[in-house]
């Protein structure tokens, strides 16, 4: 393996290491950028990581990217955002990368460089175009039933397709195509998945944002609670974070969930259920949470005023 | 302190404890026995546990109490259930203690013994006759809205009446009474509430158990997965115990759920969500569960046959 190779890998490659790399520039704050962050930097190596745009985790909430950003220079990660990574060289076995910082520029020494930016689906040596099958940049196009624009008799789901690359996106997709194939479909379209990101703190998040609901003028409200005041959160040893719901102020509808803390990844499933029954805030006020739990800081959230 | 007094002690002196015992004895398998006895094993405790009926968590699922009592011997613990703890006597500064295991008696010392057979109501010294307030056995005896039945204008909730002794159930019964008082009441009388364990691994249930509903004739069907399917219960390590949910055969309409293992009182909510919102089984199988998580196998549960 060249050294170039060796030094800039990318998600697959972090799997083949044989020990800590001591210095890591992570590029992409993304899902996958800031699991990969946290993760190198508990194992003890020092983590720098920079994102284009100006946030972490550009697809969550606002509250949610900055106080991932807060929790990681926590940490001692080195967050760098309107960064671009704008060339590399190799000198004496070492890898120096440019990082243009916007009003200044920064040339420095990592002993990895992962590269996280996103993937490209994993087409090309499917000759989609002797089965007359259209792509665009690699992705196969399909109709709203995982049907082939050009080709009727193909269908296509998961990473090959724009749905979001996520496994229990594309589980479902496996169902529901297989339900159509059968005409025995059951399974919605329109059906909401949980995003989640297993960095420290974890992420999760469901339904519609504050920024998405605020796009497209919706009447709603916000409530929110931090860990800090969760017996259970304390008892873990780590109360960072929040959660925050938004629900539509005529009807207390609630509309989306953004949880940053411990298991969030697991406490989003409550508002899945609640959401897809279409449940109200005054509905999850009425029931009886368990104590001490994690779960019974949704009931202190939406009961807050 | 006597020695009598150092040596058995109930949940309050373990709080108080300067070193780690040597053994313990565990008088009592309800939640309470089994948390502490499963928390002086970790610290490393040599410790045995007796109960007197059948099974371990009497008031859960048969399968759980099963599960408990083969997960807590692996752990090194030693369970005597149909067992009574007949005498005690001090010698040479050792407590032995006289176990009745039914078919033969044995004679053991142990460091300490936990006495967690059940609380009684801290009411003996408010006086409850003075103010004309009927108890029974330290019960105050109230009607549904929680009203003294010999006193109108005294509300009595929590651990001095007769519902369970949980700290969210008296929450619950504080909101409740104080819109009743208000004459502002929105909650229900019949809420639902999760019953959680914190031993190890934990247990949590809600709605009604397989042994309820055939008591009381029900056409139901049961559900269940080990989570030895999930892959987050191996990545967490630790991939013991199931989940159990039971279900209207007619509607599908789910009625229970219990779980013993990983995060079983966080994940239980997912439930008590769904029971509140009526919903059925089929309903949970179309929604999208994140992975890799251990709410994904609620989904495998509904979507098993």
């Amino acid at each position: 393996m060249n050294l170039v190779d060796n030094k800039i890998i990318s998600s697959k490659e972090v799997f083949e290491l044989n020990e800590v790399p001591k210095s890591v520039l992570v590029i992409g704050g993304g899902a996958i950028g800031c699991e990969f962050a946290t993760f190198f930097n508990a194992l003890g190596s020092e983590v720098e990581i920079s994102e284009f745009t100006p946030r972490l985790v550009p697809i969550e909430d606002d509250d949610i990217s900055r106080t991932l950003k807060r929790e990681m220079e926590r940490q001692g990660i080195k967050v760098n955002l309107k960064t671009n990574v704008t060339s590399y060289q190799i000198i004496n076995d070492e890898l120096s990368v440019t990082l243009d910082l916007g009003k200044k520029e920064e040339i420095k020494t990592y002993d990895k460089v992962l590269v996280s930016i996103g993937r490209i689906p994993n087409t090309k040596d499917l000759d989609l175009d002797v089965a007359a099958i259209d792509e665009e940049r690699g992705f196969i196009e399909v109709d709203s039933m995982y049907k082939s624009i050009s080709n009727e008799n193909i269908y296509a789901i998961g990473d090959v397709i724009k749905t979001p690359a996520l496994a229990h996106v594309a589980y479902y997709e496996a169902k529901r195509v297989a339900q159509i194939i059968l005409e025995k479909e059951v399974m919605s379209e329109h059906a909401i998945f949980p995003s989640v990101t297993f960095c420290s703190p974890q992420i999760a998040s469901l339904g519609q944002s504050e920024r998405v609901l605020k796009e497209e003028g919706v009447d709603f409200k916000v409530k929110k609670i931090f860990f800090k005041s969760s017996m259970k959160a304390k008892i873990k040893g780590d109360d960072s974070g929040f959660i925050k719901i938004t629900h539509k102020t005529s009807t207390g509808e609630i509309l989306g969930a953004s949880i940053i803390g411990n298991d969030a990844t697991e406490l989003i499933h409550e508002f899945l259920v609640a959401i897809n029954a279409n449940l109200t805030i005054e509905d999850l006020s009425k029931m009886i949470f368990a104590h001490p739990t994690l779960s019974e800081s949704i009931l202190d959230t939406v009961s807050g005023h």
